[in-house]
């Protein structure tokens, strides 16, 4: 089975990167972007059929070492 | 409309950062995880409603600014 964890920062933290890539875009034409928030996805292959199990296992990877549940939340996504 | 570009490195290019997490990972208890990859999603707001006019737009900021194309793809979303 295939595993997603996507991880963003929360909306209270500035995101710079986001905001870098906000004024390149306005830069090269696109003025009209806004809100650009930039996140990451964390995508790997877990063993077994039983998709309860990948899903909690994912969500205490993601608490433990993919995100930083201080300044980011996380979303766990099977398939 | 929220548009959602995800950048990938190709799966001929080696993924230096999704190979320490799964090492972390394995280090963690975890080792029968496989495949980490690691990506970035950029998250953005377009105005307007004509969805393939912003999946359209959001292509070209692809190819322009968000993905390096010759060592990554990149798909997008709209929603």
């Amino acid at each position: 089975m295939k595993a997603k964890v996507h991880v963003y920062l929360k909306p209270c933290v500035l995101d710079v990167q986001g905001k870098a890539i906000e004024g390149a875009l306005h830069g090269l034409g696109w003025g009209d972007v806004a809100n650009v928030r930039v996140g990451k996805t964390i995508e790997f292959d877990v063993p077994g059929s039983d998709k309860a199990k990948a899903e909690a296992d994912a969500k205490v990877m993601a608490e433990k070492l993919l995100a930083n549940t201080v300044i980011e939340s996380f979303r766990v996504e099977i398939a």
